[in-house]
């Protein structure tokens, strides 16, 4: 089969590569139907993803089609088309039975993200999917791949990371600070908690626009220097109920914290790759709330409901389509995305 | 002034009575600019209330002007418009600290429901107001009267007692059985925490399409012979994650205990006269929760957030105006809602 | 090997059956090393639970020792000591993903409580157990059989069901209407969320004794006439936070409502056999919360580490022991609890 | 009367100044009974609080009789024994009515913590309480001053911000980093949430002596190089389930952050005086949350039940006693906690 192979820190390669198949009896193997890239993937491409190993798959989100299962696997069939989750959960262990798979400890590094970082991953032709019976969705008739594709991870990561990490309650004022594909979907999503206002904060214009779209109430452009007073004039002068930072460095996370109320909180979804100051002689009596952390997915099959149902537009996601075999352009369009005015692209097999 | 008093079962009459004054220092005295009748007057009207002494002025709801205030009223001035909350909260008992003044503890009853009830209510054109600090909103500009008046009571009730305590959650669906006023209130707030699914239920077909006009996705009409089967067949046979009942009769919530899910949970909201007979030697193993009980009315601040954000439109539930002169008029109108297609009747100074 | 196999009502026999074998990638056959009775063996016998089939093996409690696991499980081996949960956990269900495999859908009753029931249970030399990885919690070294055996059922059952559904939090007042053991079970762990004060009521002096011993700082014979005027006196005049129902009768239910206080809580542990009357026309108002259910033992762990830590004596709830071939006599102790003082018997192999 | 009266960094003086009165109809006047000193009146002391202005009476926490009660005051009379809480509550603004006075926005700074910082305090023969309906609570009979002075602030600020915030449930591991008075009232109300295991860290080995007195399983001198490696064998290699800090150093915070398990929670009581840095290039995936706070004292009507009924014995709090004249002294040997061998001490009238 083709897949896009990761050759060592800025190399990648869509190349012939040996056909996945089953290695455990709890195992699928599945062929791509529709499949995206992700920012973490630029990330490993950059070499900043360490335990990604040269000769690994990329990706670790899609919509596929199962094309055989496991002798242990019950909840699925050849024939089934479903969505790869980004989290590969056992199930069975202490984090998974506690609603935590981000950190399933069926593996060495005690991680659920192994899909295009520990094992091969989904921008390919097929993928075999460990933990099948906890790992997929069955995608009900009605909902397109474009939808779902979106839910493997990037609609859960906004909404379990910045939503309900954030604690979004009805009524709260939020703020999201970095409307990219990520905030976007915290801002979809905030709405299931009752948000009165939604406020996005980039310094994108395309970005605040789209925040717009996404359901945003209030755009600010981060550059603005009375952003904080702008921000502060729509929430009684004491700041937001919940940030959510969706970036990953210093400053944006700062800002978040800067713009939360006493008794806010303040939900950090970037990836950061060094340390970040926190102004505790400040903070320490504000009782602020800070919560971070990758995705546990396990939101995916509620998301699922909202999109089959019409309440949720999950396919405002993807701007750009590409076919598989065109995965070059679609890389170079999403690392563009500034440019490009893209959020995500989407990948048709 | 004149105000609407209650003659004991089956007498009322709008008639001039002495102004209200200040009593204590934590009172206010309002003017009623907008209210409107309660399915409650209705029941002390027909004498159900024994706890309702003749003489008392009907009336628990309504938005008005404040125009004095006690010597300890810190939060509110002359001239201020303000929501009435229902609930007369003294703030400093055991119960209203805990966020419950449904049972505020500062009357010998034991009942933060006390206006119209067990002091002089607001179908008046003056009210005085205990514990004013606790127990009254400002208005912001922009949200008018008519969207106001139902924050005192109405849309509370069908949030708190419906949707709150039948703790629904994002993808849940929810059934409403009996979409009157109180009922469609459920129906309108059940997103605010992201119900997927709305299935309003009635026996009135004019209730029921306004069910579809608040939200609602799904309606059945209550004498449909295969109702049970429609809903599980909406809900994969298993039924549904929240019913809420909005009548008060032991068949009502025998049938919303019918329709709810292993593990569901059922929100009584409705006044009952009776006894009901729960099948215990079935709902034992269903693990099924229910709840029951009066308003708070402590969902009021939020709810006025979300109107003034324009994201509940509270004016729907008022179908007819009225000056509050006029009152037999709407009393009547109220009391024949099926005949003349009315939910709630807007009374106006 | 040697079993207690069900024969139709009344009838119960210790008879030599085939050994169970593995039968599906996800079983285990353990070896039964300490057992115990439940007050649902006795209801099977006595014909009242339609669903258990002539011929079953009764049993779904037990300490054991694994002799054999099918291919697909990963988390136990052969030689490990193991609780044996009363419910059998697919795990990847809806109802066991969201926490609650009292309702597991992998079989067709969607109930998780299999085994002694709809397939051989644990009054047996050896038992399957199917969906093993789920289904099982190793014993750490320093926790007796003695203590982990009503791990299995009877202490999460009084936690789970008593407890947590009951909403116990620091500083309540708790009432525990019946104090056999699944009663006592609920005094013994309601300070995991700090009561302040446990009653304990029952008819049997005995068993107001044991709970002395359990932790209760208060009984009463539910035969005194001033019983409700007793618990209203330490209650300030208005009820108990919590009153957990632990018998199954009409009359106890309703006693436990009596004793509840506005915005209290009633957890029904008991198995019911008949509808109970609610009287609705005095709850409504109260703000009552009702629950009630099958055990989803998912706190066996965490109580495993309090029985390990020495927080919970757990031990106390077996009174008799017996080897397991002198079953027959340990039925009669335990179905004469009262005149023989027994709470739970414990069978060893 | 005689009070302590801050006169600028380094300089105090128990001198005679006039008595308080009645200001406000929602004010008491009450007789200081026993009192204490906190951290914090040492940190006031040397100048680290910008907000305390020279002239002020020092104190925040008593038991005391009250003398006279304003106009509006309908909780207390002439004579009632009260706890005096750190936290003066208005009871109706946002804050208050969410539960949340430490930022009660009755007065311009927006914090609850008003004596002994704002206005005058409690180490003084009289003091005025305003708000005193919600800043009070009525001492039972049976309690002593020595139980009930520890519930103005200490207990309710371990308990609060450490256990509460620190989110600690049944069987959970914690570990208290700095086992001064706070942090052992962590460890003294951890079990009110059921931890299976309580560890605690100190650089004083008197304190760590008073950490198992106070119910701490574990302890660890903070200078033992293998810290870490000791507390991961107690906790299965992945840390504790919550890490309370109650020092308010950036090296303690990280100590703290650096215990915790994936999924774990961090709870900050220190005070900090400069920025922290948090390595969030490690963190972000640790799905760590970390909380950190002023007390709302919202807890001290439960703990004064825990203490009423036996099961949490506060006066282990106090080490010394006092005469209030004798302040000096007191004031010293808290000061040298570590060589007197001090916790808190009690200053009697």
């Amino acid at each position: 089969m083709k897949a896009l192979v990761y050759g060592g820190p800025g190399s990648k390669s869509w190349e012939t590569v040996d056909d996945p198949g089953i290695q455990d009896s709890s195992d699928a193997v599945v062929r791509i139907l529709t499949t995206t890239i992700c920012g973490t993937d630029l990330h490993i491409l950059h070499g900043d993803v360490a335990s990604c190993e040269p000769g690994t798959i990329f990706g670790h989100e899609g919509v596929a089609e199962v094309v055989e299962v496991g002798a242990g696997v019950k909840n699925f069939a050849k024939g089934d088309r479903v969505i790869v989750s980004c989290i590969t959960k056992c199930g069975s262990c202490s984090f998974c039975q506690a609603g935590h798979p981000d950190h399933c400890q069926s593996n060495d590094a005690g991680i659920g993200w192994i899909l295009g970082h520990r094992i091969n991953g989904t921008l390919a032709e097929y993928v075999r999917i460990p933990h099948a019976d906890f790992s997929m969705h069955k995608v009900p008739e009605g909902v397109t791949d474009e939808q779902a594709v979106f839910l493997s991870d990037s609609l859960p990561t906004g909404f379990e990371v910045g939503v309900i990490a954030g604690g979004v309650k009805p009524g709260d004022v939020v703020a999201v600070v970095g409307t990219g594909a990520v905030g976007l979907a915290s801002v979809l999503t905030a709405g299931l908690y009752g948000a009165s206002r939604v406020i996005g904060i980039d310094t994108n214009d395309f970005r605040l626009r789209k925040a717009k779209e996404f359901g945003a109430t209030d755009t600010f452009n981060a550059n603005d220097k009375d952003l904080k007073e702008k921000v502060f004039a729509l929430t009684d002068g004491l700041g937001v109920d919940v940030a959510i930072e969706a970036v990953g460095y210093p400053e944006t996370l700062q800002r978040a914290i800067s713009l939360a109320r006493p008794r806010g909180r303040v939900a950090n979804i970037g990836v950061h790759g060094t340390p970040v100051e926190f102004p505790m002689e400040a903070l320490w009596i504000q009782n602020l709330n800070v919560s971070m952390g990758l995705v546990d997915a396990t939101s995916t099959a509620t998301l699922l409901k909202m999109v089959a149902s019409g309440r949720i537009a999950s396919e405002k996601m993807g701007t750009h389509t590409f076919t598989l075999n065109d995965i070059d352009n679609a890389w170079d369009t999403f690392q563009n995305a500034t440019k490009e005015e893209a959020l995500k692209v989407v990948l048709k097999a």
